[in-house]
């Protein structure tokens, strides 16, 4: 899916909501459990009722790893069922990977080609060589970590590297890399303060962010300074919506949770101190 | 397996070579094809022509998911098929994992306790929250990516973050998260020069050398400084193994090239120049 896609699918729904598809078999409703493929009913019950209120699903490849070839296959029928059934969505492979040259590309090959995923998640440590297999696909995205929600971003990501943040820095010389019109970033929503600099690095690039809700973010802070005149955001949110009932009626408390962030999206996109 | 296992089989074998399956369909033998799993008779094959040369194997797990769940099945009776049969090699699972705490222990459990393995490669840029989790596994290792061989490495990793390069910030701050002595770090060979610095920072902590043979790096180089009283050294050794021949005799090829380097590994475990 190319970005202009995005936008419009962004405007016609107003919203700019991403579903995180973390599936705990630990946190699904118990009856789930006798399905055959209780992570994959799962998923395309939440699809079903959400999908109204999100323009993108975000599967962490963690999640799935853990239940090995099973978790594969669910993974798979996800993706698979997402294309078919609403080709609309922008998917992104939460994977956080990146490797040297040879490597990456045959994650890229993997996530995108095999898949079919539209983005994927990729660490920056490894630099240019570990990226830029990943940007060479056309109408793909990148999406780089750079400022990330939890509390070890301190550690590393916000120490000064020479003049400035490292995370910062991260976003400058990825810039340069070759074919960085299909970069995004992920920037934590915990970190709200930050978005007003992050714009002066890339004013035009989308921001994926977690960390609305469960994590403690606020989606005011957030658009305040990350929103830009073709939205530029991607706001995810996984356990507040997936989780937000245990019982029969599961789907339904997560559509609620979808149409409560959507509302405020509708609410931001049309207020007046948005960016012409 | 715990150090003091792993240090007995590089005195037994006189070895601290690390032979990387990093199977590709395309440079494999073609006969290789016709079996039902090409991916898993291939490092079966290469398992039992150079496990006497040798005291790890590290499946890089970008050429298994490329094949989806075909390559899981693949890596999954690779892991088994080691365990059961060579149950003294180290086993390491080079997946470059890392993701905000909850999602980091997923991936943990699903490397060492379901797959097997001993240890697993991990992206330091998450800090600290992101590592712990693999940390707290006993008898378990995640070795984290420091210095990495290819050019990238120069856009972020040797960059200075404050007072020093931000590999060596990675290596220091590392050192004092919670169960630590569970760390090794991931050093390439292509920089040889580091290594004295680095042993500065973690005298005794075991480093995976990537990047000895196809990427250029020398093996005398890196023992020179990297080399420490218990060995803190393991080398590893992909396509130049692994890939050694396309024909019949490829086993028989790959098991000449770890003796030779098992040989010249003996002759510097044997020096009057190493560490007392």
């Amino acid at each position: 899916m190319n970005t202009e896609k995005l936008i419009s699918e962004i405007h016609k729904k107003q919203s700019f909501l991403c579903v995180g598809l973390d599936v705990d078999l630990q946190k699904i409703p118990a009856f789930l459990l006798k399905e055959e493929d209780p992570i994959f009913e799962f998923n395309k019950a939440i699809i079903e009722a959400t999908h109204p209120f999100t323009v993108a699903y975000k599967p962490n490849l963690a999640f799935y790893e853990a239940h090995g070839i099973k978790g594969w296959q669910a993974l798979k029928k996800t993706i698979h069922y997402l294309n078919k059934n609403h080709p609309e969505m922008f998917t992104i492979a939460d994977a956080k990977r990146g490797d040297i040259g040879n490597t990456s590309q045959m994650y890229a090959k993997a996530f995108f080609n095999d898949l079919g995923f539209d983005s994927i998640t990729v660490a920056p440590y490894m630099g240019k060589d570990s990226v830029e297999p990943f940007l060479a696909f056309k109408e793909k995205h990148t999406i780089l970590l750079a400022l990330t929600s939890n509390e070890g971003a301190y550690d590393f990501q916000t120490k000064k590297a020479g003049d400035k943040a490292l995370y910062k820095k991260v976003l400058e010389i990825s810039k340069q890399w070759k074919n960085s019109q299909n970069l995004m970033y992920v920037v934590g929503a915990t970190k709200a303060e930050y978005f007003k600099e992050i714009r002066q690095i890339v004013p035009d690039s989308f921001l994926l962010v977690p960390g609305v809700g469960a994590q403690g973010g606020s989606l005011k802070a957030v658009c305040k300074y990350g929103l830009t005149k073709n939205i530029g955001l991607l706001i995810n949110s996984s356990r507040g919506i997936i989780y937000a009932s245990k019982e029969k009626d599961f789907a339904k408390a997560a559509a609620e949770e979808a149409e409560k962030l959507q509302l405020q999206m509708k609410t931001i996109l049309n207020g007046t101190n948005r960016p012409a």
